[in-house]
C-alpha cells in the first residue's frame, strides 16, 4: 500500500520526482525549495526536534523536524521506519551545528511535506560499512547489502574502470568486437559448462572460458586490433578469489611482437593508475621467470617488498647436517629487525611453513645479534659458518635469517608462502602501495606426471621463441615461450603470448602436446584451417577485470566487486539458482536426470 | 612455412613490423621510406609493370615493381597469390595515374624488399563487396568473410555505436554494472537455454532472456540509474532478424514518470543520429498504441511515408456486398498516383495479400481517374458513393484506393503489409531516411485463445496507468500501461515500462495473470521479497542493440551486424557448434541422452 500523507497542498510537480539528489545540496542553496527522494538512513528523536538522514547513491541529507513549528508533520516523521522511501519538499536551511564529515553537512533540508513512497520491513541487517549481518545473510538479500557504502563505492570504481579502459582502447585504434556465448565444447583446458541444443537433438553448446579462438580468427579476419571486456565461463571448484563466471578484458593485436604488446598495456595500466590513483609509474620492471621463480620462489611475486631469496646449496652442504645434505635446495629469506623473534614467535612460524597449504617438514632460523649470532642448526655450523652464511643476504645487526630445505619446487613455493607472511607481519603490504611487474619468458610447456604428458603452459596457441623452437622435439621442457604475466602486488591481473601463425608450427605443437591429427582437427579444425589463408603474425592479453577492480581496491577477494556473485558452490543464494527445471523442459531437451 | 625473401640488407627493425597502414600514406608522404604489411588483395602483371594492392583494416595501398629497376623481385611479386601476407619495404612515390576513388590513390610504393610472413591457399569466393561466395560457404568460412569491407563496416559502425552510447549514458549519470548469466529458468515468457550444474546434482541455470529483476533489484539497492550493454539468450524458433543470442542495450531509472525516460532515452537517440548520420531531429512524434493500430494496422508503424488507414464502415455497409457487410472491418489506403496499375499489377497485389503471411481472402479497388472513378465493386456502389468513399481518403485524380475486409485484427495486420508492399514500390522507403516514433500507451495485458489467460503484453512487473488500475478486475482488456516502445523505419528499437513497485499491486498483477500464490513466490519470490524492503519508483527501457545497428545502415537483417552469427538452426558452421559431447562430460553432469 502506498501511504500518502499531503499536510499542505502539494507542490511535487517536478519532473524526476525531485529537484536534487541527497548528496549536492551545500550552502550556496540556502533558502531554496527543494524536493528530494530516497531512504531513511537513520533517525534521531531529540523531543523538540526529530532528524531523519535522508540516502539516495550520491549521499546522506539531514532532514529537520522542529515540533513547535509542525507538530503534526514532526509526529508524523517519528512513525517512518528505517529504509522507508520518501520524497520530501522543503527548504534549504543553515545548521546550527555543521557536520564537516558530510559533503552535505552544513545544511539540513526544513521539511514541510512528506510522501512515503514506499514502505519496508526491518532490514535483516544493517546498512552501515561495519554491517552486523553475516556474509549468507547478506548474499541472501544482496539488494540490501548492495545499498551500503562499500559495496557502492566497489561498483562505481567498477564501472569508471570500465569507461577508462573502453576509452583508452579506442583511442588506441582497438575495435571491440562482441564473440558468441554458445559455443563449442572443447576438453583441453578446464572443464566447460555446457547447454544443451533443443534444435540439435543430443548435442550442446559451450559456455567460452575465454574468447582466445575468436580473437585470433579476428586477427585472421584483418580486424588488426579487437579488444573486448566480455564474461567468460569455467566450471571449476571455487576458491575465494575464483567465480563460475567473471569478466575478462580480452585483447589482440596483429603485426606485432611481444615488446609492442608489453608497451600497449603497460601504457594502459598506467593511464588507469594516473586516472584512478593520481599514480604516476615509469617503466614497468620485468622479470623472467626464471628469476622470479629463483628470487621469489612464485611466477606472481609481490614486488612491493625486497625480501628476495638467498640459495645456499654451495654455503651449507658436507657439514653433517642430513636435512641440508639431502636436500634438492636449501635456500633462505632475510627479515629485517626481527632477531628478538622470540621462541613462540619462531615457533608460530614453523607451524605455519608445515601448514599442509604450505607444505615445508621445517624452519631453520639464524639470528644476527650484537655481537653474536645464533641459529637453531648450532651444532653443525660454526659462528664463521653462520656469519658467513648472514653474509650472503647482506644480513645486519637485528636480521632474522629464515631457510628452507627439500625438492626445489616444494621448497621455493614453501619459501614463497613465508616471504608473504613475513611481508604482511611486518606491514611491508600496504594497500595503498602498487608494484607492477611483467614476468617474461614463461615456459612454453609443463609436465604432468598424472597424465605423463606435456600441457600448454599458457595455451596451446602459444609460440615458442624463434631460438628455442628447435628444441620443441629434443628437450620440450627447456623451450621458452614468447608469454607474458603482468602482476601488481603478487596478483596475476592479466597474461597473454604472441601466438603461433604458422600452421606447421602450430602441427608440431600439437604432436608435442600428444594430440593426434583427428583429435586436432576435431576440436580446433576451423582455426587451423583459417591458418591456411593467410594468419598475420599476431598476438594478445587478457585481464582478469574483476581483479583489477580487487587490486585497485586493496582488496583480496573478487566477490564484492560483483553485483550478484555465487557462493562457493556456485549457487546464487538471492535467486536460489540453480534450481529444478519442468519435465517438459526436460523432453524438449531430450536430455534425463539420472 | 614460413617463406623469407630478402633481396637486399632487410632494414626491417620497425617495432610494429610496419612504419604506416594501408590506408594513411598521402602525397605528403612522398620519398618516405615506409613498411606497410598486409594481405595481397589483387595483383596485376602488365608486362613491364607489376601492381599488388595491398589490404589491410585501414585500406588499399599500391606497390609498384619495375622488372626494368629489380626484375628478380618483379617476377618473385608475381608468384605471390591473392591474400598472401606481406611485410613490404619501399618509398613513398606520386602515382603516374591516380585514383580519386581510393583515399591512397595519389601515392604507389616502389618495394625494394618484400617479406612474406604466411601463405595463403586460394579462398573459397572473393573478397569483394559483390562476392560470388553464397550464404552458407560464406558463413563457414566466416574469418574470410569478415574481410570483406561491408562486414567491416558493420563491425566498425558496432563498435562507434557502442562507444558513443556508453559515454552518453557515463555522462548522464548511468552506471554499467553487469549482472550474472548463470541464473534461474523461469517459464514465463520464451523458452529458456538451460545449463546443467556439475556441483548441485540435477539442478539446472538458465541463461538471461534479459537482466529484467537484476535491473529492477539494482533501483532496490538504490544504484538509481543502470545501463548495461549486455548479451541475451532465447531459445526460440529463428527467423531472419532474431538469433538466439543478441545484444541488449538495458536500462533502469529511479524516481521517475514516464516522461522522464522518453526524455532521456529520446536525447540518447537524438545524440547518435547527430553523431553517426548527421541528422539533427526535433522532438520525436508520439502516437498512442490504439492510433497506431487505427492508422497503420501495426504497433510499429514505419512512418517515413504516410498512406494511413481510413475506416469506411459507415460508408460502405448496406449496399448488399456481402464481404463488407459481413466484415467486422472495412478498411482502406490511398496509394499516390498508381490509379494507372494494370490488371496485371492488380491482380499481382490481390496475390500478395492471399498470401498466408498475409492472410486477406480479396482486394478491392478504386481507380480514381480523370473524369472517371472505376473499381472492382462497381455492381454494388454508384460513382457517388464512390466519389463519396474517395473523399475520405482525400484521393486525387490518379491515386489509387487499397481495400480489405474481415475481422479487425487481421484486415489491420494484413492492410499493414500491404501499405508497406505499396511504400516499398515507391521508394517511399529509403534506407537514408529515419522517422523515429514513440508508440506509448500499450495495453497491459492480452488475451490468449489457446491457453484461455491473459499475458503480461510487456511483462508481469509492468505498470497499469493509474487512472486504469481499478479496472484491472473488472475489464482487464481495458487497462493501459505505462509502457512504450521506441520505433525507427517500421522497426522496433526498444521498449520499455514503468514498473510496479508496490508488493500490493504486484500481486493483483499476478492474480489477473492466472499465477498462484505459491507460482508467483517460487518464480519471483526474491524479486517480491525485494520489493517489501523499500522499492522505489522505477521504470526502464531496453533497446536491441543489433537492431539499432542494422537500422543505422538501413539494412533488414541483424546477421551481418553479428561477428559470428548463427544460421537459423542456430548453428554455428563455421565451429561446427552445437556438437557431441564425452560420455565422461554427461556423467560429471549427471545426465543422460534420451
Amino acid at each position: 500500500m502506498i501511504f500518502f500523507c499531503n499536510f499542505a497542498t502539494s507542490k511535487l510537480v517536478t519532473n524526476m520526482l525531485r529537484t536534487h539528489n541527497c548528496g549536492e545540496l551545500r550552502i550556496d542553496n540556502k533558502a531554496q525549495e527543494v524536493v528530494l527522494c530516497g531512504w531513511v538512513h537513520r533517525s534521531r528523536n531529540l523531543g523538540g526536534m526529530t532528524f531523519i538522514d535522508l540516502r539516495d547513491r550520491y549521499g546522506l541529507t539531514q532532514l529537520a523536524f522542529n515540533e513547535q513549528v509542525n507538530k503534526e508533520l514532526c509526529s508524523f516523521a517519528r512513525t517512518l521506519g528505517r529504509e522507508y522511501v520518501l520524497q520530501v519538499e522543503g527548504v534549504v536551511c543553515e545548521r546550527s551545528s555543521k557536520n564537516p564529515k558530510m559533503p552535505t553537512g552544513d545544511i539540513e533540508i526544513e521539511v514541510h511535506n512528506i510522501k512515503v513512497l514506499n514502505q519496508s520491513k526491518t532490514p535483516p541487517f544493517t546498512i552501515e560499512d561495519n554491517t552486523d549481518g553475516g556474509d549468507e545473510l547478506r548474499m541472501r538479500y544482496r539488494y540490501l547489502d548492495l545499498r551500503r557504502n562499500i559495496l557502492k563505492q566497489n561498483l562505481s570504481l567498477r564501472h569508471r574502470l570500465s569507461i577508462l579502459i573502453r576509452n583508452y582502447m579506442n583511442d588506441s585504434g582497438f575495435m571491440e568486437i562482441e564473440t558468441p556465448f554458445l559455443i563449442k565444447s572443447t576438453p583441453e583446458g578446464a572443464r566447460d559448462f555446457v547447454v544443451p541444443s533443443r534444435m540439435n537433438d543430443g548435442q550442446f553448446y559451450a559456455l567460452p572460458q575465454s574468447p582466445q579462438t575468436f580473437k585470433q580468427l579476428l586477427m585472421v579476419a584483418g580486424y588488426d586490433r579487437y579488444f573486448q571486456l566480455v564474461r567468460c565461463f569455467r566450471d571449476e571448484d571455487l576458491r575465494a578469489d575464483r567465480q563460475p563466471e567473471f569478466t575478462q578484458l580480452d585483447c589482440e593485436m596483429a603485426f606485432v611482437e611481444q615488446e609492442d604488446v608489453l608497451q600497449m598495456f603497460e601504457g594502459l595500466m598506467k593511464y588507469l593508475f594516473v586516472k584512478e590513483k593520481e599514480l604516476e609509474f615509469g617503466s614497468f620492471p620485468r622479470i623472467t621467470w626464471d628469476e622470479a621463480m629463483r628470487l621469489y620462489g612464485s611466477d606472481k611475486p609481490d614486488v612491493r617488498f625486497g625480501m628476495q631469496f638467498v640459495e645456499l646449496n654451495d654455503a651449507v652442504k658436507g657439514a653433517n647436517f642430513k636435512v641440508f645434505d639431502e636436500a634438492e635446495l636449501v635456500v633462505g629469506v632475510c627479515v629485517k629487525n626481527c632477531a628478538d623473534y622470540t621462541r613462540k614467535q619462531l615457533d608460530e612460524l614453523t607451524e605455519f611453513v608445515k601448514r599442509p597449504q604450505v607444505g615445508a617438514s621445517g624452519l631453520v632460523y639464524i639470528k644476527v645479534t650484537e655481537g653474536e649470532i645464533k641459529s637453531s642448526v648450532d651444532k653443525f655450523y660454526s659462528p664463521q659458518q653462520l656469519t658467513s652464511i648472514s653474509k650472503k643476504f647482506n644480513a645486519q645487526t637485528g636480521d632474522l635469517i629464515l631457510i628452507l630445505a627439500g625438492e626445489k619446487h616444494k621448497t621455493r613455493a614453501a619459501l614463497s608462502c613465508l616471504r608473504l607472511e613475513m611481508g604482511t607481519r611486518l606491514g611491508l603490504r600496504k594497500s595503498d602501495d602498487f608494484a607492477p611487474l611483467w614476468v617474461v619468458d614463461f615456459p612454453l610447456l609443463e609436465w604432468d606426471e598424472d597424465t605423463q604428458r606435456y600441457y600448454a603452459m599458457h595455451h596451446p596457441f602459444t609460440a615458442p621463441k624463434t631460438e628455442d623452437y628447435p628444441k620443441l622435439f629434443t628437450a620440450p621442457a627447456d623451450v621458452r615461450a614468447n608469454a607474458y604475466d603482468l602482476v601488481v602486488n603478487g596478483v596475476e591481473l592479466g597474461g597473454g603470448s604472441i601466438r603461433i601463425h604458422d600452421r606447421d608450427m602450430q602441427n608440431d605443437m600439437f604432436k608435442t602436446l600428444g594430440f593426434t591429427e583427428e583429435e586436432a582437427k576435431n576440436q580446433f579444425g576451423f582455426l587451423l584451417d583459417a591458418f591456411e589463408y593467410g594468419a598475420p603474425p599476431h598476438g594478445g592479453i587478457a585481464f582478469g577485470f574483476d581483479r583489477i577492480c580487487a587490486v585497485f581496491s586493496g582488496v583480496d577477494s573478487i566477490r564484492d566487486f560483483i553485483a550478484f556473485p555465487k557462493n562457493n558452490n556456485g549457487r546464487d543464494v538471492m535467486l536460489d539458482a540453480p534450481s529444478n527445471i519442468s519435465q517438459a523442459q526436460l523432453d524438449e531437451l531430450n536430455i534425463k536426470l539420472k
